[in-house]
């Protein structure tokens, strides 16, 4: 039989709380640099700095409408009993400029979006007017009073020149692609994506391609953190899975830290959980930062800093891997894209059934989400331990339930860590 | 000045309501084709066919702990008084089978994970017990009685064989691959992605990257577009802009029709919005769902079918066209993958603001989302006009305002559609 590692002094772990996990991980989050990348392979990526309008939106006096631009003075009086009769002089398509002046007594017809001529100050619906063509002459008669600003979007109007657009950090979607189109930008300049190396560690694990055998699983955390990492931005790498081999598995740890901008492992080695987290931190070439979070699933997630790069040992254990990476290795990541609150986003909400465990600890409990009359209720899912892989495919949230010693009864508000939806 | 296209027949249009528009699209969306694709690439797309369980999860009787199998009839009568001591036979790390059958009286040490022995029933932690070594044997001594099941997680706990994982249809993110790679799953069975043609008209717009110029505006719904068409799982490709040529236009669009899964188009051209639609109807091309919804923005959003491809005509302005391919052409997409409901989720919400519009036709208004003690309001974006582009960015839900005379008021409940999130 090995010797037992669990009686050895460096597994001896004080836990830290999960928001202060949070925070010995951030000093060592740095931005990313950047490159440019064309409008149309932006989705998904961070703005690298903050965007400002070139010009005002819009930057002409545009039609509102199709109809005919007019000065609004020339229609004073107009009425059913007194329609007051224009030549039609001009036409303005979309796209096109006024050819003439508008004198007083004339219009142009104009089409939606297009440049009102100068002159005029309304543009009258085309609907409200009536036409007649003579001798290759055109007039509009209108019967009623245009007051000035009709359907004349002004110079202006959404956006003044420098008005801030985006925000550096900000994801781009398609809101973000509309303001970029619009002011011009076909090139963006973006955070590069941390390239995340992703490695599990277990002779239990099967590649998901093998055959099923007794006491063995198949490796699923793998394809998941790669899921998870995509969700984040980042760009997933996956290494070949460590056996029970520490020399080996100390070698490409330490390598993967070299080679990629962050590295996590989920489960441990044969001889026992985080063996070689352990050896690595005792031999000195890592800065650890924790070894233990006072929280449920993956009370056992590590975290270690080695030079520049942040190295995640996550728990083997499908749940609280899927956990531990939201809480820890995601906001690392959306650091590094300079996201500006690179957490989950949190809300309260109420409890939607009775939670009768209590622990220590507090507890990340997978769950869904309703809406119903105006009030967001979070529900706990059947199956939560740290083991139970099931249910990680319908869960929205994270229901913080935190340490209690009586449950928490439905109806109760509580925080929910809404989960990204990816894909 | 070109005659007047407002004039014609062919612009009457009788509107629709939205929902009614949207159930004339569906009888034309088809499912596609499927293509199968590694797990690793299966991100984002949609499953074509159900998944069912294999095996039981789990398929061996697990160890839920670090510590010692044994046979909880043993430990009867143990106390602090009474220790029982148990002779270690055997270790079994996880991945691994035990090696020899347990005796009375005898236990094996025990990892995470690992197969428990057929003869043991319960595992005990490991921090309960106490070791002895003598003479190269060990023993193991406990004080408390263990009961049957304590830490041992049977054959099925999560699932049995043949219980339905994943229904077809599913979009594929983190939880749906720890399902598949549980279960083996490396190849994925998935949809075709709907090949979407977007074609922007209008002689008004630019080139994004083209220097601005007076009474033009840059093309920005066509990349807006292509964003929203990866959001809904299809994939977007924009074709040259369509100026003012009417013959052109025509041979363009009836081109993308024979070559992809759906064409969407945006704006009008120079001489009336709308023209190509119009004249490709009436020549008997295309068979006419509708040109005009009860709705605001985009009440002249059209819908038609060729053969068996929809053609989506947009609006050019670009808050009308985000909406109406929100409502119209993301629930083709959808439908086309495969999913069971393809159309964006909806919620009852409390509107945070008055809402002074009044309108005879149902709007959707672009808003934002806020959660607070439990509940969820919803707030309506400050310009919510069709042709305001800049609060695109910021709406998280698009706000229902039925047709109304008076207006909505803080406090009542509204229904609000969460928009995607993309990236």
């Amino acid at each position: 039989m090995n010797k037992d590692p669990m009686q050895n002094p460096k597994f001896k772990r004080s836990a830290v709380q999960p928001e202060q996990a949070q925070q010995l991980i951030m000093p060592y989050v740095k931005q990313l640099g950047t490159e440019q990348v064309p409008l149309t392979e932006a989705r998904g990526r961070f703005l690298a700095e903050s965007v400002r309008a070139p010009h005002p939106y819009p930057h002409f006096r545009r039609s509102g409408m199709d109809g005919y631009a007019l000065r609004s003075e020339d229609t004073r009086g107009a009425s059913t009993d007194q329609p007051i009769t224009f030549e039609v002089i001009d036409a303005v398509p979309a796209g096109s400029l006024p050819n003439v002046p508008l004198r007083p007594g004339t219009a142009a017809r104009i089409m939606t979006g297009a440049k009102v001529p100068d002159e005029a100050d309304a543009v009258v619906m085309l609907e409200m007017t009536e036409k007649q063509e003579q001798d290759g002459r055109t007039w509009m008669t209108l019967k009623r009073e245009i007051s000035a600003g009709t359907n004349l979007t002004p110079v202006g109007r959404e956006l003044q020149a420098e008005d801030l657009l985006l925000e550096a950090g900000r994801m781009i979607s398609a809101g973000e692609t509309t303001v970029l189109a619009t002011f011009g930008y076909h090139q963006v300049q973006v955070r590069r994506r941390p390239r995340v190396a992703i490695c599990s560690t277990g002779s239990e694990l099967l590649r998901v391609e093998e055959p099923l055998q007794d006491g063995r699983i198949r490796n699923s955390n793998t394809y998941t953190l790669a899921c998870q990492v995509q969700d984040a931005g980042g760009e997933p790498y996956i290494l070949e899975a460590i056996a029970d081999d520490l020399q080996l598995a100390k070698q490409r740890v330490m390598k993967a830290l070299e080679e990629y901008d962050i590295v996590i492992t989920t489960g441990g080695v044969s001889v026992g959980d985080y063996d070689i987290m352990a050896d690595l931190v005792q031999g000195g070439s890592l800065n650890l930062l924790f070894n233990k979070v006072a929280m449920r699933p993956g009370s056992v997630t590590t975290a270690a800093v080695y030079k520049d790069k942040l190295l995640f040992a996550l728990s083997g254990n499908p749940g609280a891997c899927f956990v531990g990476f939201e809480l820890f290795a995601r906001p690392a990541i959306r650091g590094m894209l300079g996201a500006p609150d690179p957490y989950l986003p949190h809300m309260e909400a109420v409890l939607g059934q009775d939670y009768d465990k209590i622990n220590n600890f507090t507890r990340f409990v997978r769950g869904s989400l309703q809406f119903k009359e105006g009030k967001v209720f979070v529900h706990p899912a059947k199956l939560d331990e740290s083991g139970v892989m099931i249910t990680i495919k319908d869960s929205e949230v994270l229901i913080v339930i935190p340490p209690t010693s009586t449950g928490v009864k439905a109806g109760q508000l509580v925080t929910a860590i809404r989960l990204p939806q990816g894909g």
